[in-house]
């Protein structure tokens, strides 16, 4: 055997188990007993031991150090398997342990004092957690910028200076745009119950509609809607809300793009490193041009409002056009999870500059507060309210996903080049979308970006397909036409 | 750290990933996308070589040699770990593998002959199970018998002479019974169809009333009805068929006897050695006393019959006492699974004495069908019609289940020591039982056999708890007694 066969069969079976631990994950968000809790924890962190010996395993260096690429996919798979190694030794046993330890205390006590509206009671398990991220980060980074090392786990090759000049770029623009819909008058929004049943029929319908196949897959009712798992074993879970349906059907659109993405790619791809999306912003592209471009289209939004007709009789809208003005509705909100596409990337925005300023030592712990709510403020134009709408609000930090953030606008700014450019390839795929036919649009995304999981580095995939490298103009583009139009500025 | 403290650290993770890897079971009958079974395949694979280079790591055996016992406990561990560690090692890796490749096409083999009612199909297969499994006792025997070898893997401490004598005195007792049953008038069965949502909501209640804990189990739908896991999280399956709803009921309360002993070990012992049922015997003792010696009982039909008019109105039966004769209907019939109390170990002694035969070399694998269809012909009174209904009903073979078998008996004649010792701790219990109170009897199995999980051998919970060695008297005389009853004779 070849050193590249034996690593890639070394590979193959951690692949596998690293299946296995998302499996477990899924099990626990849909179907686990509650008392089964603690058990669980030790059952996820013998397999996570497992998984972290053999991503550090010294084998790993010797069989990299020999192998050699004989086509494009040996090469990228060697590139990742080399990259995730050298990241992975990088970091020492004790602060893996440890980062392990804090964060799986930490999201308890995120939670706790987010219920009782307390930051103070969560502060010093944050510093904490700060601080042993940098001390990761600065592990990782090698002199370099400790963000940047950060980033790099979850949009490989972006840096947060690039990032901070798109953003720069975003951020005025919709600012202004905010502020020009909130001087308009908005449609009422719906005040009728919708039974959950009703909701979950259609919303099955909607991920089929999306080509999600459940033959590969399923869908089960959690708290928090997510998409997990690879391959031939992709599963979904959405919840319904009974006076906000809409809560249930983009939510389910939204992961039917995450696995969509994993469903689409190159099946000789599977438990190998190609065999997942490539990163947490091209996924995140894909599951918002599934819920925004496409989902809350014109065209779209037509075909579902006679869907709802039919599930729910008169449910108080008009006609189609009454109703895609009521499914894009925009309103105040703090909660970033609530947010409509123009209001979503401020939010996004917010936490991007405080977590650099956080993790370079720019700004204390103490301080990170006072620092949300002023920038909240200004991009939005009221206050905070109380720390569960502020920076409470989210889970990532207390579990030190710090660099991850970003890549929720990075995907929004993704699905805007890939919007543009799939409507300059498929002319009259309005006519598909009215009829509630998608499969050209997910066609040209699976043709694309989908089949090609991680055979190319995340910017080089959407160049690829956008024709074009990755810019924030299509979306602004996009949003200023629709949300123009809607509200008559 | 001791020795001891060292072996129980390695072996609590083991203990993890062994419960992961049955999760995986669970999850495969009961959610697993259809198209998902290629891909967990080599999951299962993966998570399985792990628990084998643990089971066989080097490092136990110094452990082993080194630790010291300091209380019941903790000889206990150590006697387990020890037994299963120096079963392990005596197995060559060359023939594990081997036995993994084969029985995981065996199992699709089987099937596929079974649909075609074509025995010869499945031979050169099962030929090749025997021979390895033969390969596989012969390494453990150690010059000893190969058959007691392989029984010892899952009645630990058992004989094969002991069960060929006790079963030996079951066999004319039960033919008799079963031919005096047969000349005696029958009532007719039930020929109503009860709707399934009915009969999962009965089959909940009845759980709960066994005592089952939905905070660390669940109940879903499967193909066959089972218990999966320990400790905190211990699910169980049911099924439904309309014009058959005792298959559910009693399935269900089966599987809460399997799930009970589970989930009434000593939860310190959880991850441990003796954190599961010690053996198949006794746990298949509890699943039995559960349905038939208490769910079964003239007393506990009596309060179900009341459940049933309440669930589904008027259904036919008159009253409580034809309820229990119909419960209790003894009838010909040529699968196992389906047999009732009187004719169930018949079934079990006919494949003990073959797969004696195949694992001795007494047999050759070409004259099992023969050797089957006149030993069921003895001992029925009529002749097997097809194979699906004879030689090719059971899975067990086909995956080399060898030695698996006699332990359904062992159980029911655990079970009927059990229930006579039951019976005389708790006068009055029948009062219990005819208001749907079943906690009386399953808290005296718990306190007596289920808390203990793994401490004592097989044979010495038993004897601990029915005051005597287990002896399958109690079995025969509470059968005769019962079905002399309700069958006038």
């Amino acid at each position: 055997m070849t050193a590249y066969a034996e690593l890639m069969e070394f590979q193959r079976q951690t692949e596998a188990l690293a299946s296995i631990a998302g499996r477990l994950g899924w099990d626990q968000e849909t179907m686990m007993p509650r008392g089964a809790a603690d058990q669980r924890g030790e059952e996820m962190a013998a397999i996570e031991g497992i998984l972290h010996e053999r991503r550090t395993d010294a084998r790993l260096g010797e069989w990299l150090a020999k192998a050699v690429a004989t086509d494009a996919v040996s090469a990228a798979n060697l590139r990742h398997i080399r990259q995730k190694y050298e990241r992975n030794i990088k970091v020492p046993a004790k602060l893996a342990a440890e980062i392990a330890r804090v964060t799986s205390v930490a999201q308890g006590v995120w939670a706790g004092a987010r219920g009782a509206e307390d930051v103070a009671a969560f502060l010093p398990t944050l510093e904490n957690v700060v601080r042993l991220r940098r001390e990761e980060g600065a592990a990782l980074a090698n002199g370099n910028d400790v963000y940047d090392a950060l980033l790099n786990d979850y949009e490989p090759g972006t840096k947060s200076g690039d990032l901070a000049a798109m953003f720069g770029a975003l951020r005025p623009r919709l600012v202004a745009l905010r502020a020009a819909i909130r001087a308009a008058e908005a449609p009422a929004p719906m005040t009728q119950s919708f039974d959950e049943a009703g909701q979950l029929a259609l919303s099955q319908k909607l991920a089929l509609a999306f080509g999600y196949d459940l033959n590969r897959g399923r869908i089960d009712k959690a708290v928090h809607p997510f998409s997990s798992g690879s391959g031939s074993d992709v599963r979904i879970t959405t919840r319904t809300n009974p006076v906000d349906p809409f809560n249930c059907f983009y939510s389910t659109i939204h992961e039917v793009g995450h696995a969509a993405y994993e469903q689409g790619i190159d099946p000789t791809y599977a438990l190998t490193p190609l065999g997942q999306g490539v990163s947490m912003g091209v996924h995140e592209s894909q599951s918002r041009i599934y819920e925004n471009q496409l989902g809350r289209s014109r065209a779209f939004t037509g075909w579902l409002f006679g869907q709802m007709r039919d599930q729910f009789g008169d449910f108080g809208i008009k006609d189609e056009e009454a109703f895609y003005r009521v499914v894009n509705r925009v309103s105040d909100g703090f909660i970033r999870t609530e947010a409509d596409e123009v209001q979503y990337n401020l939010h996004v925005l917010i936490r991007f500059d405080l977590e650099q300023a956080l993790m370079r030592g720019d700004l204390a712990v103490a301080d990170l507060e006072a620092a949300w709510n002023d920038r909240f403020a200004a991009d939005f134009g009221f206050a905070v309210d109380k720390p569960s709408h502020g920076v409470l609000q989210d889970v990532h930090w207390s579990v030190g996903l710090f660099g991850y953030f970003p890549t929720y606008s990075v995907g929004n700014v993704y699905a805007g080049c890939l919007h543009q450019s799939l409507r300059a390839a498929l002319p009259g795929i309005d006519d598909d979308l009215a009829r509630g036919d998608t499969s050209r649009a997910t066609g040209w995304l699976r043709e694309n970006v989908q089949r090609h999981g991680g055979l190319y580095e995340p910017r080089e995939i959407i160049t690829r397909a956008a024709g074009q490298a990755p810019t924030e103009g299509p979306l602004l583009d996009y949003l200023e036409a629709k949300f123009k139009g809607l509200y008559g500025l």
